[in-house]
C-alpha cells in the first residue's frame, strides 16, 4: 500500500501545532473517508495524492502543483484570499459557513451595536484616565435603527439577532430578498433610502470588485449625522481616510473595526489611538477547529457522494 | 390665590438646569394634577405646600420639614439613599421602575456579558498598547451559563433578554419564583447550586442588610474557576478586596463594575487600572427625565385617585 492510496487533505490553518486537533476532528466527523491529514509545510507529501486543501490564504501558485486537487475549502470566512492566487486551479471552492460562525458573528455585532449605543468608546477613555463623569445616552435599542450591509449567511444571522433584541433592523443586499420580519433593501437604487434610516451601519459584505471601498465619503454622508459604523467584513470595504475624516468632522460618532487593509494593523495606524474607535484584532467570528473540521467533512463527503455541496462559491455571483 | 393652593412637587434631580424639562414633562403627563414643580434648592418654597418629593439622595432631615408630605418618589433605581435619612417621615415611598429602565438595564447587562464572553478587557488593553494579537474565545453564548442574582423588575428583564439571546440563563431570588423559561433558585439553601452553574454572575440585588457584602471571598469561591462578575446593583454588594484577590488569583477571570462603595470612584481606586476590570460610571440604566416624570405622574395620580400605586416600597420585604 503506497502513500498515494489514501486521499490527502492538506491543511494550512494553525500550523504544525494544530495538526493533531485537525486529525482527531476529521477522524471523528469523516472516518469513512479515510483522509490523510497533512500539514501545508510537510515536505514529504506526494503531490499526486493531494485531493483537498483546507486553507484561507494559500501561497500563490501552490495549489496549481496538485493535478488531482478536487476542491479547495476555505478554512475561515471569505474566499477572497484564495481567489487572489493568479494560478488558482479550476476546482470547486467551498466557503466556510458554520452555525458557530453565524452565532459568533451575530453575538459580536450585537455587542458592538450595544457598545456604540452606550458610548463605550467614551467610557473606555474615561477609565484610562481614571476619570468619573456620569452621562446618559439618548436612546435605547428600541429607538435605534440598525442597518446590515450584506445579507449572506452571516449578515442574516446578525440582522436576526439585532431584531430579536428589539433594534429597528433593516438589511441591504445586491438583489431583492424576502426575509420575514426584516426590511430588505436591494441594489444601488435602494441604497440611499437604506442609509438614510440607519443609525448603526454594520458591514458584512463579501469582498468583490463592486464592494471595494464602498464605504467612502459619499456613502458616509448619506447616513444621519451621529451614525456609527461597525466593520466586520473586510478592511477594503472602508476607505480609511474617509472614515477618519467623517469621525473627526463629527458626522460619524464612533466605530468598531475588526478588519483592516493590512493585518496585523501596523502600530502606527491612526485607528489604534482614535478616541472614537474600538479596534478588535479580527476577532469577530473565528469558530473552533472542531466546528470547521465538521463543516469541511460535510463538504468532502457530499462531493464524494455526488450530492449538492453546501456553501459552494459561485463565480458568477462573486461569493 | 396663595402659593399654598397648588400642591408642590419638590425635585432634586439634575439641578436647576433640569427644571424646565421636569415642568414640561409633568405638564404633559399630569396636567389635571396642577402640580407646581419646584427645585430642591429653591429658598422661596412654602414648606406647608410641599406634598411630593422626587429625589434619590435627600439631604438628611430635609424631608421631615414638610408636614404635608404625602409621598417620596425615588428619582432613580433603588430607595436605599432615601431610607438612609434617619428622620425620614412615615409616608409611602415609590420606587422608580420604568419600562425604559428595564430595557436599558437589560441592554447594559447583555452588553457586559458579551464583552466578557469575547474578552473585551484583553482587547481594550491590546488597543491601548497598539498591540495586534489574534486569539479565539472558547465559547459562544449558547454554552455560557448566566446567573442573575436578584429577580426584581430589573433582574427579570435582564434574565429574559439573556435567555432570548441564547445564554443558558438562571436566576436567584430570596423567595421561590416561577418564571416561564427561567430556572429559578431561591433562598440560602439553593444559592450554592445556583453559583456552581454560573459562568457570568450578574448582581441586581436591592440594597438591604442581608445583601450587603454578599459577594465576598466565600461566595466567589463557589463560582466555577474562570467565572466573571457584573455588578449593576450597589457597590456595597461586593467586598472589593475579595473581588480583587479572586481576580489576581485567577479564580475570577474578569468583571464589569458600574457601582461602587464611593461614587464618584476615587482616582486612586485600584479598580480603574486593573487589566481585567471594566469600570463604567453608574451608567447602566439612567432613564430619560421624560420617562421618569411619566412614572412619577402615574404614581401621584394613583395616590390622589385612591387606586393602588405601582412599585410602592415595602418595608417588610426591604424593597
Amino acid at each position: 500500500m503506497t502513500v498515494a492510496s489514501k486521499p490527502i487533505l492538506l491543511v494550512k490553518s494553525g500550523g504544525e501545532a494544530a495538526l493533531p486537533e485537525w486529525r482527531a476532528s476529521f477522524a471523528e466527523f469523516a472516518p469513512q473517508l479515510g483522509l490523510e491529514v497533512r500539514g501545508w509545510h510537510d515536505a514529504g507529501v506526494d503531490p499526486l495524492a493531494v485531493e483537498y486543501a483546507l486553507v484561507w490564504q494559500p501561497d500563490a501558485g501552490r495549489l496549481a502543483q496538485y493535478p488531482n486537487l478536487k476542491a479547495v475549502i476555505s478554512s475561515a470566512a471569505g474566499v477572497d484570499h484564495i481567489l487572489a492566487d493568479p494560478q488558482l486551479p479550476d476546482v470547486p471552492i467551498v466557503r466556510m459557513v458554520t452555525p458557530e460562525t453565524q452565532q459568533r458573528m451575530a453575538e459580536f455585532t450585537v455587542m458592538s451595536s450595544l457598545m456604540l449605543l452606550k458610548d463605550m468608546p467614551r467610557i473606555i477613555g474615561q477609565q484610562a484616565r481614571a476619570e468619573w463623569v456620569e452621562f446618559s445616552t439618548p436612546r435605547t435599542a428600541l429607538e435605534t435603527r440598525v442597518g446590515v450591509l450584506g445579507l449572506g449567511a452571516l449578515g442574516l444571522a446578525c440582522a436576526r439577532m439585532h431584531a430579536q433584541l428589539g433594534f429597528d433592523t433593516a438589511g441591504w443586499a445586491r438583489s431583492p430578498r424576502n426575509e420575514p420580519g426584516l426590511a430588505c433593501h436591494a441594489g444601488a437604487a435602494q441604497l440611499p433610502a437604506f442609509l438614510a434610516r440607519t443609525d448603526i451601519l454594520i458591514c458584512l459584505l463579501p469582498e468583490t470588485d463592486d464592494t471595494r471601498h464602498l464605504i467612502d465619503a459619499a456613502l458616509l454622508r448619506q447616513l444621519p449625522r451621529g451614525a456609527a459604523v461597525v466593520n466586520v467584513g473586510r478592511g477594503t470595504h472602508v476607505k480609511s481616510a474617509d472614515l477618519l475624516a467623517a469621525l473627526d468632522e463629527g458626522h460619524i460618532s464612533s466605530a468598531v473595526l475588526d478588519v483592516f487593509d493590512t493585518e496585523p494593523l501596523p502600530a502606527d495606524a491612526p485607528f489604534w489611538r482614535h478616541p472614537r474607535i474600538i479596534v478588535t484584532p479580527h476577532a469577530a467570528a473565528t469558530p473552533s477547529r472542531r466546528e470547521r473540521a465538521r463543516q469541511a467533512a460535510v463538504a468532502i463527503s457530499a462531493m464524494i457522494g455526488g450530492v449538492p455541496v453546501p456553501h459552494l462559491y459561485d463565480r458568477a455571483r462573486g461569493y
